[in-house]
């Protein structure tokens, strides 16, 4: 007994084709004629059904957002999302990236969508490479796959990363740590090759003993302090991939008994709100998430209205001084 | 030139009916035959179109969990949901919260989805009481409606909120505050329900200039805290929310130079990572979010096929005592 568009059709005293192509969002529908038939819907509670509307326009007007949600950074960037795609009729899934691949292609591939927005790319994502050659419209945010002819919006993460080892020279620093991101993203290398090439342009490098590579996590952050302070000469500076493993480097320091940054400066990367807390306010790298993500939406809406859209830039980046850096006490 | 699933029968040496069933789950198709099919598929890259299966079999295998990302509790129930409804073959889509009902509503009555579990429900809600009218199966996780005939898997809020105030009372505080979460949760109503309770019992009260009420958010806390703390007489103990209104409230302290636990206890609600970090050690209340997702996904499970479900029992809670209580001097 469910409401039909012969329903609406008929409350509204149209054909029920013109229904359908005026909830479909057809531009041929007249103004007055598509508000008459919004209002018929609404009294009735008719909803235009996606199957069917799929099979007649091959549009879902759905995209898709890949992301890991247990990445505290990833909040940040479906709200801007969202709203933009809003903007523009679209609405947005979230697909949960957990390992399953498979699960994640099908859903992208199995027309259910109309595009797609990758936020977990790998360097040379076998995902990315899948949907150029399914003609698949995307665009990667934050962090890229690095292949020809794809739009990608991230940050300057090697400026950004360049930066921190200069503020870290200036303040006296020799002994340098850090706890590097995973070598297969993009933002995990490049603030890796940033803040080398500037080290090595002084002199310096990073030991080994006072390297960690992990993930994105707080817990890398517990890990790597602890293994980085545990050298015999320990740093008396660590370059963290993120605000997470700053995060986790702090908790770490304070079950240790280690003064920051009294004993060790720590710097962070994103800026996210909880690097700006009272307890933490940690020095870190400010990526502006949300601009990077309307642009993202906006490539995306361009794409598929068969724009030419050129690659942005990389997002410039801001040192955000706050209070876990100091100078060397000699 | 998109492959069909003629060229996936073709391959497989069946006709094209028997793959769509079999690429379907069609318990009718003999398991060789299914193997053979699925291998033809994945030998071409075929992929079922979800918009054609959906009209033929009314079903789309696919469940949405409607969530606020922004919450930090909703990571930890989104894994254990994703991957109980992964092993009966169900993929779960995530719907995003954003004050915009009706987009919500519409997803999930467009026939796009088979069933869903809400996370973000408010007291009498309106969007359950729409699911019960048009039938689609649902569950309520970690809030609940209060409808009659719907199944819903809640901590004992009530309860774990009473264990608190007797905590309190057995440390010797006498005036204790809290900043509640909003009355139309249940989270927040039956919180703020047992809390006040056992304070009752004891001839106490939480005074009105000791009580403040918001969201669940960390600002919640800062601002509370904020507020609770400028009374003339301010109180020895806050109850909190939650872990996150928590956090906020210890955040606070530092900023106005106020020591925790010894000029004043707070107490959070959760037991969220975040509230055994070494910076925080928040005591607080152990709910398992982890198992009450679980059962959720059962619970819908079984709806799907038709059982009758027996509504839970609220998940019991235990005190967790970290660092922020402790005993009033006199």
């Amino acid at each position: 007994m469910s409401v039909t568009s012969r329903d609406v059709a008929r409350l509204a005293g149209v054909s029920q084709p013109t229904v359908s192509r005026a909830l479909r969002g057809d531009g041929r529908i007249a103004e007055a004629t598509r508000a008459r038939i919004e209002q018929a819907a609404a009294e009735l509670g008719y909803v235009l059904s996606e199957p069917g509307r799929s099979l007649s326009t091959r549009s879902t007007k759905q995209i898709a957002m890949v992301a890991d949600f247990e990445n505290p950074l990833y909040p940040a960037l479906v709200g801007p999302l969202h709203d933009r795609f809003a903007e523009h009729g679209y609405r947005m899934v979230l697909l949960a990236e957990r390992g399953d691949d498979k699960v994640t292609y099908s859903r992208l591939l199995n027309r259910s969508v109309d595009a797609a927005v990758l936020t977990t790319t790998l360097l040379d994502s076998s995902l990315s490479q899948l949907l150029i050659d399914r003609r698949l419209p995307f665009v990667e945010l934050n962090r890229r796959s690095g292949l020809p002819g794809v739009n990608s919006l991230t940050a300057d993460n090697a400026g950004g990363a360049a930066s921190c080892a200069q503020l870290l020279i200036s303040l006296g620093h020799r002994r340098i740590g850090a706890i590097f991101g995973p070598a297969h993203t993009s933002t995990g290398r490049d603030r890796e090759g940033g803040f080398r090439a500037v080290l090595g342009e002084a002199g310096l490098a990073v030991s080994d003993d006072h390297t960690s590579r992990g993930g994105f996590a707080y817990e890398d952050g517990v890990r790597g302090f602890t293994q980085i302070m545990s050298a015999s000469t320990p740093p008396t500076a660590i370059f963290c991939a993120n605000d997470m493993v700053a995060v986790g480097a702090l908790n770490q320091a304070l079950s240790m008994g280690i003064e920051v940054p009294g004993d060790v400066s720590i710097i962070g990367f994103d800026d996210l709100e909880i690097a700006s807390w009272p307890c933490f306010r940690v020095t870190t790298v400010r990526v502006d998430l949300a601009s990077m993500a309307r642009a993202a939406a906006e490539a995306l809406v361009s794409l598929l209205q068969g724009k030419r859209v050129i690659d942005a830039a990389p997002y410039p980046t801001e040192l955000v001084l706050r209070r876990t850096h100091a100078s060397v006490t000699p």
